[in-house]
């Protein structure tokens, strides 16, 4: 089965890109003993003062779904929504190398 | 220091993407023994066909920037060139999370 990947870039409200990051870097702290999200990098950007990029890697697009339904992300989600302008996802497929 | 991360797309020429892939392969299996090198990441995309993404993490901008003078790594840019018709990249400040 193919990797999910994704680099998904959230466009935090004026002055909130730093608590929305925080709120983020909690969600992977929490995915580390999820076996099944194998990255989950939380960035920022020069170029973007407003932008926090999450690199994601999961072993499966199924996987990353069903991610989605579990209680604790859902909470994490309910607590950044009112943060967030926009989100923008560039899915890609991880077939290898330095970090998988 | 600030780590140093990117999301670089390669767009290959036509009919060239599976052996540019194979060559990134190569210089994320060489890029195993870099200590400042900590994520070099292939992945494909359904979207766009012809595009190969990187997704790179660095100890630092300027252990990227030394990086590109490895003769190892010109060596492998030099077999890569005739196969890119384009690279954009989105450089990003890896801040923690799962995986780094």
């Amino acid at each position: 089965m193919s990797k999910y990947g994704a680099y998904v870039k959230f466009t935090a409200k004026p002055g909130q890109r730093d608590t929305l990051s925080d709120i983020l870097l909690e969600a992977a702290a929490a995915a580390r003993t999820v076996k099944e999200c194998e990255v989950y990098i939380i960035n920022l950007s020069d170029a973007e003062p407003d932008a926090v990029w999450v690199t994601e890697v999961w072993s499966s697009a199924e996987a990353h779904k069903a991610s989605l339904n579990d209680p604790e992300t859902k909470a994490s989600i309910a607590r950044a929504m009112p943060l967030i302008a926009g989100v923008e996802s560039i899915p890609v497929v991880p077939v290898g190398g330095k970090g998988l």
